[in-house]
């Protein structure tokens, strides 16, 4: 079977690390500076690989094997959270890099090929899943022409100009082209850690649910307004997450989970009561009937509070997204390549953070692997995962990776 | 008995009104052009009642009687909140002066006199009650260096400067000049108007019990975090909100009234389990022992919740103050004034709001009167009062100061 490099595969991710290091992580936004270097240092080991490589108009890097038989697609994203971990994305660039190195190097695969991609901007500094959104045409020009960084305002356009991609074409996927979409990360979570297992494997990247809850009350003076008076919004809001809080878990499913983000009351002055209050609220869940559960039970919980008063309470969906169901034979794949090199230690699991993945299964058949995350710590500089597991995950990847070529 | 114009003290009020007219109320922050311009025309209209008048060097015009015999001090403040109604502090400025001129017009009070403050940013716009501070010698150098306007930022001595009070001597309490302090104000609630009442005569002003409310859990992913795994700290803060939401409205006394005026998450994005929360949250009452019994309680609420989890929770005093309890003289002259122009139409009540009156009670007998609020609305530009309560509340005023002259 084709091979990985263990020290080859820690010393690109070191050499990753090194492109906006911060602390042991690192701060490297899609389109910083040090991120244009780390897609231009990622062309360039993909040329050593043999695969021919390019970044296109939407910043994403490719490399194309030129084999003419079955060939799989592997890849992750190169940017990074701000002031984040190291791994997170590019551990499933390596990965697929190292695999389509091992393959190209096997001669009983020499008809096969690994192409790899690096997606832009999946951790969202633009928008949402650009890259891979991109390469399936689900991103129009008018939404890239209207697309701003989150935090400083710069118009996508003028960063795709200033990293010399204004007119670059975007790559887009090729029918028939591919047996599957096999993806590596890190788990971001501490179910693998806490179980003292190394490989999970994905069934499903969870559903994301959201909501704008809104309490219009009367804003008024904290000292002179009674309390059988008052109108306070914040406290209709308070009042609510409460109820959520102690009803959703005798509802939800096993690995459900329901966060409330962002409180804000208005005007959120220490003597005034609040005439307005809104929370940012979201639950995950890979299963669609718990999904409708929990979102009939949020319904059930505001019409309960707004007939007990004082204030109106109004719900608004901000998103509803799809749970993507990881393909079953790439499953297999990644079970059987996990019972050679790590017997006994990988689960079934679902994802509950988005990544490519759930683009790319709708076009293509699609699989997901997690290595461990210690202390389950994610989008933080402290983010990591030893260098043991890190090796190991590779070895089941590209394993598992020649097992769907010749599936 | 003296008599009040009631054609003038309404056309005082309306022609204050002119000065920064916003819709229904007035837009004028201290040390505004247009607040400049009304404490100017209030200096003239305290010549024109025979007082001799000036803006001394923190902002607060006085109108001094030149009668040898025994003396009331009467006022409120002139600047508004913004965009806020037209008689929160007015009324009470306009009360004394007409006081004042009734009182001087009146043969059988040619010993007496009314002196009229209107005490500079009562508001808060540059600081906490800056114009009776400076009055009680409880305004340092250093704090009128420190202070800025907490909107724009600009610095109280340019504000001074501009106004042409840099360098002007800071009017300071002559001991023993005073029989007392008498201050009339609209409600600010609505207790009057639901009780069909038309005056309010001060108990106490309460005390305002601050507090900052910080939990510190565990920043991670929303989606992969277990709801087992994850230390919310915005779930804990909304937990001991509830609580408190429980447990207050069956120790705290008949009046005492309790905000959460501002809760903030960090980071505060929706996909972000917060690693941080802080709620702003404070209590008022006149009792000193319903306070005490209210931060017991808060203390063991907190005490609760740091025992159950997950997240610890701290709680820093804000500000503590003293109830200011009103002098019970100017209290029966209040009451005997209202039972002659209102009779069976008032009531003891605690103020909830803070006012002057609170700190000029340190240094002499002090007094309040409330004229009610339509709906009970305040800070706000549709704060209102009919007509005929201003009239009545003017009469019950000038009489009362007539009583506590002769008291």
């Amino acid at each position: 079977m084709p091979e990985i490099d263990a020290a080859r595969v820690l010393a690109d991710l070191r050499k990753l690390r090194t492109f906006g290091e911060y602390k042991t992580g690192v701060h490297r936004p899609t389109f910083s500076k040090e991120d244009l270097a780390a897609r231009h240092w990622m062309v360039g080991r993909m040329q050593e690989a043999g695969l021919e490589a390019r970044i296109d108009g939407i910043g994403s890097v490719f490399g194309l094997s030129q084999a003419a038989g079955p060939k799989l697609l592997t890849g992750s994203h190169l940017e990074s959270q701000n002031y984040a971990g190291w791994l997170d994305g590019p551990l499933g660039v390596v990965y697929g890099l190292d695999a389509a190195r091992a393959i190209g190097a096997n001669p009983a695969f020499a008809d096969c090929g690994v192409d790899v991609a690096a997606w832009c901007d999946e951790e969202g500094h633009f928008g949402s899943f650009l890259g891979s959104r991109s390469y399936l045409g689900l991103l129009p020009e008018e939404e890239i022409d209207a697309a701003r960084n989150r935090y400083d305002g710069r118009p996508l356009r003028d960063a795709l100009k200033e990293a010399g991609l204004a007119g670059v074409s975007r790559e887009q996927v090729q029918p028939g082209r591919y047996k599957g979409y096999l993806e590596a990360h890190i788990e971001q979570g501490d179910s693998l850690e806490s179980s003292g297992l190394k490989i999970g494997i994905v069934t499903a990247i969870v559903a994301i649910w959201q909501y704008r809850i809104t309490a219009v009350g009367e804003q008024n003076h904290a000292g002179t307004t009674s309390m059988k008076r008052r109108r306070d919004a914040g406290l209709s809001v308070v009042r609510l997450l409460g109820e959520i809080d102690r009803r959703f878990p005798e509802i939800a499913g096993a690995r459900s989970v329901w966060t409330a983000g962002r409180i804000t009351l208005e005007p959120g002055a220490p003597s005034i009561v609040p005439g307005r209050a809104e929370a940012l609220f979201q639950f995950r869940d890979a299963d669609p009937a718990t999904l409708d559960r929990l979102q009939a039970e949020l319904y059930r919980l505001v019409e309960d509070a707004n007939r007990s008063g004082p204030c109106p309470i109004t719900v608004e969906i901000l998103g509803q997204s799809t749970p993507a169901l990881m393909d079953e034979g790439l499953q297999q794949a990644l079970e059987a390549a996990a019972s050679v090199h790590a017997a006994g230690l990988a689960t079934r699991m679902p994802s509950g953070a988005g990544h490519d993945a759930q683009y790319l299964a709708r076009v293509m058949p699609a699989g997901m692997m997690f290595v461990p995350s210690i202390g389950g710590i994610s989008h933080h500089w402290t983010e990591n995962t030893s260098d043991e597991d890190i090796v190991l995950g590779a070895r089941v990847f590209c394993d598992a990776v020649a097992r769907a070529l010749r599936a």
